[in-house]
């Protein structure tokens, strides 16, 4: 499948890497056409992955990934142009951090209004699917990591049909076990307000490494 | 034990009808000193169970629940008054909702600060520790009616030594298998900022009867 992933980070590289790995063929893309960061991860990822501006990423892939700062998300989406990004699906994975104010963050959205909702809105067209924003990296991909897999990602998004598909790639190729529905974009408020909760328990429990499971009657 | 609860809803009802029936001597507060519900509460809970104004509940407890609404939680503190509050430990499981937007409600803290700060802030000399504030009342006093117990309660508070009186307290007289201290009271903004997404989970789970589990390397 061809993939674009928005951002050059952390997020964006692992991601990126993952998807080459399961074979799929990747460009990143970044606001320049060769980024260093992205021009050294396609190098070091192989010859499925290339690079580009988000333009360029957004009209090569059939699925979208939203590894950008939060911050830096609307733009990075028109600079893609919601020609490119018409009709497709695009996995919101960025988190409304505010670092103006110190550490540890704070939002920009969440409490009255949402990140996803902000990015669905300006596209109306695109299918955003917010998951994946609640935890780090490595786990995203690699889930079985901690407790064998056996924890939860919570999905939000408007389209009933794209958020199957998400979810059956997230089950598919990273190896998710359980995903959690929450309902339209709106509920992205609620996985983007547990960012607080998510940076204190990293500090509390001295690892990036954990995720939640749902205990329930 | 003599313990002050403050509120007479749901959840000051649930905590001190399990704090009497475990054989505490339990003092509900309230505006007033004959509030309806307060006095329906007494009671059915028995001999042990009283009711009274807030002031009247804090000056006979050695330990307070502080169960009203967030809205109302600084008024009640204020209506206890800060001399019968000194010294004591306030157990805070109050939140931040705010329910004049509609349904769902949002967040009148817990991004840049919190209610269990603004608490803190207020009454210097009364250690302010929040807790019990994500998961349902049922669940609060009986964490053993879903998944055998094994799930997490956070704890947030300045003061170490009441943090572990009050942990040591939710484990013996509660049921609390798993404690996570988060650090001080700025850490509420974290379980303050959690209940988003308890309140999407509780929509997409169809029951409020649930808790998260932590899963870590």
């Amino acid at each position: 499948m061809k993939i674009g992933v928005f951002g050059t980070g952390m997020v964006g590289a692992t991601i990126g890497t993952k998807l080459v790995a399961l074979g799929h063929e990747v460009k990143m893309g970044s606001r320049t056409a060769n980024n260093e960061k992205a021009v050294a991860w396609a190098k070091k990822a192989g010859a499925k992955a290339s690079q580009g501006t988000f333009a360029d990423a957004a009209g090569f892939g059939e699925l979208i990934f939203n590894c950008t700062s939060g911050a830096g998300a609307l733009d990075a989406l028109n600079a893609a142009g919601a020609g490119s990004l018409k009709g497709k699906i695009l996995i919101d994975i960025s988190n409304p951090l505010d670092f103006s104010k110190g550490m540890p963050p704070t939002l920009f959205a969440g409490n009255t209004d949402s990140l996803g909702e902000r990015l669905q809105a300006a596209f109306p067209e695109t299918h955003v699917i917010k998951t994946l924003n609640t935890v780090t990296a490595e786990i995203m991909v690699n889930p079985g990591r901690i407790g064998g897999g056996d924890h939860v990602m919570f999905i939000s998004g408007n389209d009933t049909a794209a958020k199957a598909k998400v979810g059956e790639f997230l089950k598919t190729q990273f190896g998710w076990k359980e995903l959690v529905d929450l309902g339209d974009i709106t509920t992205a408020r609620g996985t983007e307000s547990y960012l607080p909760l998510w940076l204190r328990l990293w500090g509390a429990l001295k690892t990036p490494y954990f995720n939640v499971k749902i205990v329930k009657e």
